[in-house]
């Protein structure tokens, strides 16, 4: 009975090592990511239970990434595999300044892509859980994808499961306008939303002077109760410096900011949906942020997406603990 | 003016090092490879010139295929970098007896899938050329890629340029009574012909007790000048026996067997073709057979799909020059 | 509810890369393993469900140990993290004729060597399992642990569920006359056990002019209802031949011979077991030693202690579908 | 017909990774590097053609500079493969602060410092070229190679071909006065001439205030049009800031300053040189000093001597695009 | 005739690649490493001759640290070898801001710490020597290595050989009081004591309001002739500044601080120590601190706890010769 | 006082890893080699002392070779470094059969090439010496070299040190007319010769139905004591047989022959020789020829050019051990 369940899709990530470019490479580093199985994992190191919900093919690709998704310690009891579909890739190059980092997505007709209605039993799934973990990303892959969001994100609310989504708007995979008309379906189910100041302005035209105001015209068009987003100063690409905002019930909170030293930045915001929903479930979105902006710094410093952290190293960021070897 | 044209796709080639499963895999190396392309580099290799004629996506891995290409020496002139489809890809795992090598080929929606009739100026891509080669396995891309082939052969043709191709029937891309079908119609434009005699049972019933009865059967069929096949014995994964095979004109001959120590053998059998079409250009199939055997056998022995080997080490091997270690 | 239960030591391994020798080394590739979890992951891989039973340090060599047992797909529900003791290692020397490879020790004082009887609680452990799996190396690594097996045998009888031993006698470990008393006390329990003629006669004093012979030494001696031993020809290091032979109710099977190339035979006797138990849970010893010899050959050929093999390629080992690379 | 011709000496480098001291090196990543070749790859990757000429050994590490050179894209027709001299190597140590980078050379009796005036044949090299680059360096090799520059610089001249050249003192290779004396000879063939304030005070005792002064300075003396310099301020091995100053007809320019993480300084002048051609060729020096600042800033962040960026990346760095991830 | 003595215990250090953390590693790299090998070496790279005497299992592990202690230029011809005890080990992680590095020690049961008095022939070690190095932690390794290193200092006197001890307490290793009270007892035979101020204080009570106040405690309390101290700022993990701090003789003397780019900062303190001997050697404490701020100061920019650096390297970074690449 | 004084070049080899052409090579393996230090090597591993006399640059690659002199236990206390010259490199690539391994030797002008009589102090460095070994190859690098070896040879009788010579004629370093001038010079100075019969064929003429007639030639004309071979049956590139015969007063003895899966065969004989001398610094060549024929049959298992073994692992292959993991 995993306390949070996450659906979306994992891919294989092939990144050439030593910030060569992927035209020069010879061997690719290989790892794997996924919005919310970043999130779920976080959330395991944070010593929640979690699973990850999907469909993968049936290949030693599928295989690879179900095995990855147990070795951190997330459950794949409710993955299915399938004969139809492909694994999503994405071939990362890591920049430098003043070359940024980038992304090459080959992820069509993904496993995933090509889930519908009616293949996953929701109500078994949601059994005894907590929280449901979902990002804008899994209901940008297909049609069919977004219906399975939706019948998730009900099934939750009939389980007294709580929802909590990461905007996380990827021109990429959907048009503005199609973002907008999903995302107005199934932002009347999610208790917390994690969005950005840009992707409000961009998807709803919501605005405003302040992260305060923007996530109470989110709170207002559709009723979510907590609005999160990530503050990033980036002058540089190795170093930044990293913080948590959120919203709720009027009352605006920011976590410290954290100077950040940057191996990988990917999952950064994932991790600290981890923390915010550690936070969550105990009610708490001062801890959330507290939690999810220290793991989501530290995340920053570790390779691939997934936050090898554990709560201690968490905790100890929170305190402040400095930069002394451990021994 | 290249004295060889070919046209097929090339793939992004991911290998596990060590013998590792793809399942285990961290990191992966990178080659590139296509049946075409590992025939012309050969034949760069003997001292030949040659283009590959293809479809690329225009983007770092569409590139890096460029590249690659050029780094071996065979012109990539006629390449056309498009706005659609993807790059190919397979995903190789090395294997010892009595578990063989297999492939994973993820290659759907390539750019030269989607590439049809009217792309390629055929007319001015044969100006000067000598051969074409082509394989079975372009054919079986795509019914566009197939017309492409067909296009191809006849203006080649038109242009007094031979046509090698390698019959290579793959049952993963295509069913045996379609690749049947489209063969009975390309085969009408070859002169030269690799088959084996599997392939020749399997899609056109040709059956025979000898190669020469098959090659022969062939001859009759479809009215190719010459019939190619490899020889292999294959008791164990990193240890085999090699040589080639050739009919025409009512004699058929072989060329010496070689033991071989395999380090890789993918590509094996597009350098004996290139050392096929390096006899056939100066009209001399014996001279064909001795340095495809030469040049595949010594293919086995160099990492990846192409062969990076030189003339002279053909030619030594051909000499049966010995192993002890050249200073 | 496992189908087999496993308890015993994993050890990290650290081996320096391309047959360097570990005076030399400069970097070491890591790879886990243990006899009984070796066999719980060959069973899982057969498709039966499987859980190891152990004691880690509560540290990352620990959390690493647990993580790469569940990526390959062993649970480690009944692992216990401990405060005291450390993680067992072992350095691995990959030999080459006429130089062996070769094993350094560094496993002393490991936390399951601390173990003792009253840790684990076995008849929750055993509720719903059939078989029971444990080496002689684990009731070797102290008087604690050689408690800890022989508390979880007697629990397994009176669960109902079966038990494998792997004789295993390790001289590094034990004196001989203390191995044999131990082992005297446990394999009254025990229904299937593996065990080399060499050990029979150090151990026992059991000798024969065959296997069949010792087989029945063996039986009559401790009850044992089925004995089974690795076949196995070892004229050079990198090519070996490898079978299974096995007696039980007055009848000897022995399956197929395979020629194996070596990439790392680490293992190949836990996943010999893997398949004979297999068998021995449908109650069909020929049959696991058709599968247990596929699968210890097949071990052979991957990289690591851990058997990464599919039940399809066991299957087609087993009917000699050949070595043509599988696309 | 390529729009630039280059001239020069290209080097295998080889280099320790991970910050690692030569003397410690197990391994060494290999790279090649060249002034000349680095800047006409550059505008091959801005869109031009170009060919680099030079001599290399007829061995395998020829091959190999070969093969790289056509593989980022630059012609190697006009490449000569010599049976006398050797490849020039050079062994890379990267740096940390306080301890600056170092390379030790090994170049001596290259095959390119044994070319001698009349060996090219400049008139049909220059056949429809726009523009010749070579730097100080080509002319320092040996007395041979100075009389090969002095030849092509005329060559290009009567072929109405512009030349650029690269100052680039370096004390290793020939003493100052030396350097002085031919440098005198080859700059009135020069139109653009890019070189450091220290070379010119040190080379040819001209100073000034400001780098319009010393321009004014190299201009009056030997008749060139364009200066060009580079700004670099270095307080640390991994962070500098990087911009191009440029003087011709009583104007001098500036770029924009860029502030760069540095992956690999190796090249970045040359980088420059190549943006500064772009510009020329369009007969427009300020474009030539953005560009050629923005892409020997991008140079900082890839591996090797090789610029290996693309013209939008460039252009986004002039418009200033900002450090997120490019999806 | 070595003129430095060092003792001490060398473990092998095992670290994962790019950032993983342990938990995530499938290789390791291996360095060795030990606080007063780190400082022999140092003063090997000076110029100095130095032996380092211990005691290592008789076993590839051990015989792989005397390797490489001899690479470095240090003599093992003291060193013990030994059939008990084994190699100690430590996996390092390295950090990033803000997630600190971490040492995971694996060193109980060392070859070394079962060494007692009267195991080592100190009268012929120290016969010609002039400086004998050790540190507080052989002294932690178990009380028969404290006898040991008391017997050394003994020794030394005798032979009118000075000592410098580094206090370098560590808490995992000993109990403050038990390290106060064998510090109580060795420290009178000390010439040159390394001490931070926190553990002046944890230790030994003494405080003050600059380094001059507690090192004055110290040569009070103890007889020691000269304090030294390290000084780091360290807001990042990645980047500090370092210099070096000394009283004797009512005097105090600081050096330039560095700026530092860190590859690696295990051993910077060791280095330190290094070039203050190397500068006590000459009795001139101010040549000590400069030679040891820079030595240390360059450490942090090469793998591994050794200083592989070069006199001329140290002296340079002395001068402020700047960060030019040195061609 | 080292038993054995060994004099010539070690060059830095360069090798791509996996099998690679060097001209696909993007890294490098750096490993030494030299025949009369490999041969030293393998003395140190038995137990004996020994020194290794050249001249290096003083540069990191001379430093790198003399730290791994050190590291495998050889002196390198007469070692000069040098102003001038270079570091000879050879770059390795391995094959498979049917395609011998070769390398490429860039070893021009290096710092022991320009070595000449006087340079060294042979009295001081045969003080105490019982035999000294060089190969042709260094009499083969300049006439001042095989000046320098003719001193030391005159200056081992001198001193009572006894001679071997591994004749190891190479047609790419010197003319065969020259070699066999200046080998028929210092053979008279020479106790045991090691030579092929087909190199007493190629440069004196002496021929013979076996072995034992070809060294009965030998010995006649040179006045040599005792004459060895390698025996080597090399039909495939990975497995070989090998063993040693030689000759002395009348009598011809052969070691086993040993069935070797090889790593690497470079310094195969080298290490042959080493055994030899080993038994005759015992006066026993038969004990020479039984440790030359396992320790050259075990290099083969080992990567590099070193013979990384133990006495120990000699004599266990000596004894027939067998091929079962050492544990």
């Amino acid at each position: 009975m995993p306390d949070i369940i996450a659906f979306g899709e994992v891919m294989v990530r092939l990144a050439p090592p030593h910030f060569q470019r992927l035209e020069q490479a010879r061997s690719l580093d290989l790892e794997i990511g996924g919005a919310e199985l970043n999130t779920a994992a976080g959330l395991v190191r944070l010593g929640r239970s979690a699973a990850w919900v999907s469909r993968l093919p049936d290949n030693p690709l599928g295989k690879l990434v179900a095995n990855r998704v147990r070795e951190i310690g997330v459950s794949d009891q409710f993955v299915q595999f399938a004969e139809d579909g492909r694994c999503g890739l994405y071939f990362l190059e890591f920049g430098a300044s003043p070359r940024a980092s980038s992304i090459l997505y080959d992820r069509k007709d993904s496993s995933v892509a090509r889930a519908h209605r009616g293949m996953f039993d929701w109500p078994a799934i949601f059994n005894g859980a907590k929280w449901f973990h979902v990002s804008g990303i899994a209901a940008a892959l297909s049609p069919g994808a977004a219906e399975v969001v939706d019948e998730a994100m009900h099934a939750a609310r009939d389980a007294g499961v709580k929802v909590c989504m990461d905007l996380n708007y990827r021109s990429k995979l959907w048009a503005k306008d199609h973002a907008a008309e999903v995302m107005s379906i199934l932002l009347p189910q999610v208790d917390a939303l994690i969005a950005s100041e840009a992707d409000a302005e961009h998807l709803f035209g919501i605005t405003g002077d302040s992260f305060t105001e923007v996530a109470k015209g989110l709170v207002e068009k559709f009723g979510v109760t907590t609005v999160v987003g990530t503050r990033r100063e980036a002058s540089l690409v190795w170093r930044n410096r990293f913080a948590a905002v959120g919203y709720s019930a009027g009352v605006t909170h920011e976590s410290e900011w954290y100077e950040v030293e940057i191996v990988d930045r990917l999952g950064a915001g994932d991790a600290l949906a981890a923390g915010l929903i550690h936070g969550l479930i105990d009610g708490d979105l001062k801890k959330g942020l507290d939690y999810g902006a220290a793991m989501g710094a530290l995340k920053h410093t570790v390779l691939g997406d997934l936050p090898w952290l554990t709560k201690d190293e968490v905790e100890a960021a929170m305190q402040g603990q400095g930069l002394r070897i451990k021994r």
